[in-house]
């Protein structure tokens, strides 16, 4: 399955106000998500690596206890193990990619 | 280095046409490029498997012999050592993801 369209796959909510579509190989996981405004992520971590890529809006990004406010072209880098939290100051658009692939997700898209 | 600005990092030309700036981490590299139109990036192969995802204009992909017109919200996935070419109906800007890093971008970084 070389060629993915996250506009027509289902979407799944990650999250309260946290919601979209996923594809994953046998090692990467991406994921297309729309943040609804004032939408609190509240602090965790796993051990997947997590890049999250800003494609539009305006996130305020904790991570480790160093706080950015993110925009277009911007990127939040979560290590592994490591604390993060945010915060949608607007409605935000983002890619996200786990590496290794989230298997909660998986499992949440097959329910 | 939690927090990465890809509109202010130092751009590098990988092909004719082809040009964006690059991040990576010890695991994942990501690149911002931007194609020029009309450019044809002929077939290749590497050992790294490859995410394009589209984010503006028209890109024809062709992997191992399927070709597909992406769209934003495409992704073409290109997985360990399978021949892929493209071509690029408009200007295009893609964020690509390779896995693992890819040396021989970070020795064009170096340069």
């Amino acid at each position: 399955m070389p060629f993915l369209n996250f506009n027509s796959k289902k979407t799944i909510q990650i999250w309260d106000g946290v919601s979209g579509a996923f594809f994953h190989s046998d090692q990467l996981m991406f994921g297309y998500l729309t943040i609804t405004k004032d939408t609190v992520v509240p602090e965790h971590q796993h051990h997947h690596e997590q890049w999250t890529h800003m494609i539009e809006g305006k996130f305020e990004f904790t991570i480790n206890g160093d706080t950015q406010i993110l925009l277009p072209g911007m990127v939040a880098h979560i290590p592994s193990n490591t604390p993060h939290s945010a915060k949608a100051i607007t409605e935000c658009k983002v890619i996200d990619c786990f590496f290794p692939v989230r298997e909660d997700f998986v499992a949440l898209e097959e329910k």
